[in-house]
């Protein structure tokens, strides 16, 4: 394992990589409004100090698959540690006539929604979980709407750990049936998110368990940087020019460029990519802060989209992810849901990836993006999709019609269908 | 592409590879009660005559992902026919705590629920849509009630082919809704599954369309195949002692049979498994051909289970899957509605994959068969998971308890979370 130190994202000071599971000490300059109060931590590595080369090589030539590829790159001591699933090792598809019918000549979908729980969300949890193995802690919480404590519950259920999983009462049954089919302990709060969020992190801090939650646990973020790994690797250690994908809190957008800069500041790269963050209209606090200048993102109350898994009112960790979309020299661009929709079916159509609709905004997001000049059609563009149509059916039936049952004879089909 | 020619399973007899694309002419001794009153075509290679060498080597040393790995196993003349979506590649996971509760020493799964649309049946789309535009075709239909026709639209979406889908008009309105979403034209036939089937038949024949129906289309089995070939790869070019899968019509069955014949039979193993067909006991058509001697399995009218992509009242496949469990040195076996939730139950705890009821019933039904005698707790067992528990949330929520909401104070919590 490469040595490592953790960094206040707000007021720069450095920590012991031991010193903390969860935010710094530090406040920001200014409180947010809503979200963290306190330092989100960025994991520092000293690559000078790694206790063996990282090379293209050593990693191309491995015959591990997933995370294990890169586990020189990660805050993780042993690959025993790491679930039995393999996590992420999806592929990166062309984007065929999605790209060709937009004038797209080189963009690719990175297809995460075939991750082990049906998201991207497996990236981080599977980290974490190692994380606790090693730190020796068997009972992990988190808060989530879904995909996130999914991934939880799959990734423990791997490795006989256990989740104790904060929901909102109303949370679809779709989704708490796959958290209780892994065993993990399911409290539905009668509240909102955010009251699921406050009560797990009284149980933790209250009870002792490890919290899992997103932009509070650094190893969250750090976790998503695998796709990135996944990616440079997938095209022969070229780097895209775009990357895209869409945000909520901001976590996979922040990961995803730790992992681009780590690849380059490893030696396995020699740039990294511009960010381009999706967000739903109805959600869209880090695409308002980009245009009016702000460093902290503001709170979109009401908050609200059919895009159910990138909806939040204060994104948790907005600061981190407005800080590293000007770092990218990116852009932040917001969709309609008539867009989204477009984009489930479009995207499901013409590659044949059946997305969740806050995936399907990306594909959206990346088309507008191209129509408004942020980024060029003949670009090297990743569109990330990170979550699987099949978590919500009920969005998916939103975008297509259903047809009137017919009598079983050839004279009843459609007069279409003749031609 | 190896030279092949079809081989009648009820009349022996041999046609040319290019003679037909569905039934042989053939009738079998006797006539089978419901399913194909014509022989199913074996496709039969010989190779002898391969145009280059098939070695483990060759497939190992490939980067190539998914069924282009195995190439030159394939009835197909080009790699750029197969559709850009990776189909396989899915991961064999180490049986964890499930095999080591139950005192198996060397069980593995089959983690198929991680295929581009979610189940096995990509396996067969992928080389009939393959072999459809080698033919010309652009239209392919298939009556399906559910991951066969997802499968089918998936695939065909891939690569701008025409989908056209017959389903009973009570298919649930979530596998409508994947299907719509790729873009299938979906014909809901006031009917059975049965009436389903006919129509696209006679549609078949009247338009001209290619035709996917399983068990009919030869290139289904065929297909089927690529996820023996994975096993063997994965296992270091062992052959495993049990492969255990669930039986609806038996498709599934006699594609893993014929992949690991095949391979042997190209010389790349040395030797076969003993294949295991497991079914839910309200629809055990094979288990009851097995049991009583019979060639032909008999109909089990009003077939049913909450398993329902393996509730079939007589087998389609059902003549050559019992030809190939005998010829395997096989068996079959059937588990109740209760074996099936523990078995969702316990493969999703102790495993951390999500499993549909259908593929979870295979699961209980290796544990079963090691408690007859069938199969011994040590021996190399292979069970394959077919479908994703997304594909059925209904399903699943059968097979767990949703507790009572609480109100969001760490008083609230149930006393047992405390500990």
């Amino acid at each position: 394992m490469i040595p490592y130190k953790l960094v206040c994202s707000m007021s720069g000071a450095e920590y012991p990589a031991d010193s903390s599971h969860y935010l710094s000490p530090d406040k920001g300059p200014e409180t947010p409004p809503g979200g963290c109060l306190r330092g989100v931590f960025d994991i520092v590595y000293d690559w000078a100090a790694a206790p063996r080369p990282v090379s293209r090589e050593a990693i191309s030539s491995s015959r591990a698959r997933g995370s294990r590829r890169y586990l020189d790159l990660l805050p993780i001591a042993r690959a025993d540690s790491l679930p039995a699933l393999i996590v992420g090792d999806t592929p990166l598809i062309d984007g065929g006539r999605f790209a060709e019918k937009r004038g797209f000549t080189r963009l690719c979908f990175k297809d995460d929604t075939r991750n082990p729980t049906g998201s991207y969300k497996d990236r981080a949890s599977e980290i974490v979980v190692a994380k606790a193995r090693e730190l020796g802690i068997r009972r992990i919480t988190a808060a989530s709407t879904g995909n996130a404590a999914t991934a939880l519950a799959g990734m423990c259920a791997s490795c006989g750990m256990e989740a104790v999983v904060f929901v909102p009462a109303g949370a679809p049954q779709g989704k708490l049936a796959q958290i209780l089919a892994y065993g993990a302990r399911v409290v539905r709060v009668q509240g909102t998110y955010d009251d699921a969020f406050e009560l797990s992190l009284a149980a933790t801090e209250r009870f002792g368990w490890y919290n899992r939650n997103t932009a509070y646990n650094p190893y969250t973020i750090d976790g998503k940087r695998t796709a990135a790994f996944e990616i440079a690797e997938q095209m022969n250690w070229e780097v895209p020019d775009v990357v895209a994908v869409s945000s909520g809190d901001g976590v996979i957008l922040s990961g995803l460029w730790k992992g681009f800069k780590d690849l380059r500041d490893a030696g396995l790269t020699d740039r990294v990519p511009r960010m381009l963050s999706v967000q739903a209209q109805g959600s869209n606090s880090i695409v308002r802060a980009m245009r009016e200048g702000l460093d902290v993102p503001p709170t979109v109350r009401g908050a609200s989209s059919m895009a159910d898994s990138i909806v939040v009112e204060a994104p948790r960790n907005g600061i981190m992810a407005i800080r590293d979309l000007r770092e990218s020299q990116g852009a932040a661009i917001d969709v309609t849901e008539e867009e989204i929709r477009s984009g489930v079916r479009d995207v499901a159509r013409e590659t044949g990836i059946f997305a969740e609709p806050s995936c399907a905004a990306t594909a959206a997001g990346v088309v507008k993006a191209a129509e408004q000049g942020l980024i060029g059609r003949t670009e090297r563009i990743v569109c990330v999709l990170t979550g699987n149509g099949l978590k919500d059916v009920a969005g998916a039936l939103k975008c297509v019609q259903v047809p009137e049952p017919i009598e079983p004879t050839l004279d009843a089909l459609p007069a279409d269908l003749l031609g």
